[in-house]
């Protein structure tokens, strides 16, 4: 069956990345609770996304980051004022913030649930622009799963006040070499009855390289509630998938082409594609600029 | 007197410049010309704009560009799928590309006057946003000129139809080892009568570093006309406004936070504050995003 694809663009989000609508809730309710320092982890676009609204709000900010981020990512998190802390990987990075959140004196930024409720935005805005009349699937990457959960919760909100009538298969795409919610999700595990086991992470989709993700229990349950799925892709798939969206006028970084990377695959393969055969229309999100490298 | 200052951040625009705006109205005319090959003589942002929007219509792009251009603004145009061309500066590249264009089987796209129809949306969105009471100042950086003729044009005709009373005083802003414009206003010279000269030009702000701008006069007849002035800034004057526009949010390129540079300068140099002195609001041109490099 012919189908269309819609890619939503977020790479024109102001820092260059879908953060931006999480970080504008999250940054705006530290301001309201009265904090003054934050403390984020990041591997790059979280950080610049809050650490460029901070600076709107005079909040001092430290960002930990792995040391291996590409270092455009670094050049703006540090033009937008903040402290940066390199550290091994993503968890160390992670782990971190949270043991300096819980001296008490910083405010913790990052794929917690304020920042959930604007990421929620691009559901509300999907929704929208198919004017309540939503389309068959959605294709996202995952990192943390905040997203994915993100989305879902948007849809879910919309279908119990009645103004959507039915939730599209959600789809998440990893990274071959950072795939634990992949993993999970084809063993059956949900990770609430049973842990989802992290992985050592290795992609140069260095935006979704999150081996221990936080949300990924609540990832999994959007993908299952929706009869979605998810699947990992080579780093070659993300390349070609990059200059595939060049060539529609769309420069995605990495992270940000999986998503389109994964639908491609999905509909090579004989297991995937036939969940998607009735699907007419198919709305991939495009997460990060090109230029970040 | 006290000043409200506006920022207006070209830096979110699809490819993360201000281009983008002339490059939906060349590309479209170039399409409805029957084009199906485009030249282009570029610093980096045009040729990324170009080669974006040209990827989309599916026209085939060839772009002449200077050696010393930021890798990433190279990577930027290949994906895009355009052919690059290296020169060695943009004057070269200019020139080449014209001489291609002539051999009829190539439109030339660039700094011309379609692309001035579509940079008019700036000056357009400028009076709708301030609801038809124009701000006193609109401050913005100069390469060729074409910015600064596009958005005096707009404005005009807006005062020609009698939508807005006066046009704001309109101040140009150059790097100081690249400012034939500036050299040439303050000579007293209009480019029409007597021409600009020419300058090797040599600044760290590669998107304006057009050292014999196509738009020189045009710029100068919309500086003289509104009673505006143009100035020149250090290398060093336009890093320290970067990090300024950083600390508020924004992240610039260098090119991208000349006029805020420009600003800074003019209130700080008694015979351009003057000028300012009664100047309640001004709006600066923030043309360009700091991931650009």
């Amino acid at each position: 069956m012919n189908k269309e694809i819609w890619f939503k663009n977020e790479t024109t989000n102001p820092t260059g990345s879908f953060k931006d609508r999480g970080s504008s809730v999250e940054i705006t309710k530290a301001l309201e609770l009265g904090a003054t320092r934050l403390v984020c982890a990041t591997t790059g676009n979280m950080g610049a996304s809050v650490a460029a609204y901070s600076a709107r709000a005079k909040l001092s900010v430290k960002i930990f980051i792995p040391s291996d981020t590409p270092r455009h990512k670094l050049m703006q998190i540090s033009v937008h004022g903040a402290k940066i802390i390199k550290t091994k990987d993503y968890t160390t990075a992670s782990a971190s913030a949270e043991r300096l959140a819980k001296t008490g004196y910083y405010y913790l930024a990052g794929d917690y649930p304020y920042r959930g409720e604007g990421q929620k935005s691009i559901g509300f805005e999907i929704a929208d622009q198919f004017h309540f009349k939503l389309p068959d699937a959605i294709v996202m990457p995952i990192g943390n799963g905040t997203l994915m959960w993100a989305v879902y919760k948007a849809l879910h909100e919309l279908s119990i006040v009645g103004l959507i009538q039915r939730i599209p298969k959600l789809i998440g795409v990893q990274a071959a070499g950072c795939a634990p919610i992949v993993h999970a999700f084809e063993a059956g595990i949900d990770g609430i009855h049973e842990p989802i086991k992290p992985v050592k992470p290795r992609t140069i989709a260095s935006a979704i390289e999150v081996g221990n993700p936080i949300d990924g229990p609540k990832a999994l349950t959007a993908i299952n509630r929706t009869g979605g799925f998810a699947l990992a892709v080579s780093d070659r798939e993300i390349l070609a998938a990059r200059n595939l969206l060049g060539r529609e006028g769309i420069y995605a970084e990495s992270g940000g082409a999986a998503a389109t990377a994964g639908l491609i695959a999905a509909m090579k393969n004989p297991k995937f594609a036939k969940q998607l055969n009735e699907a007419k229309e198919i709305v991939v999100l495009v997460t990060g600029h090109g230029l970040k490298g």
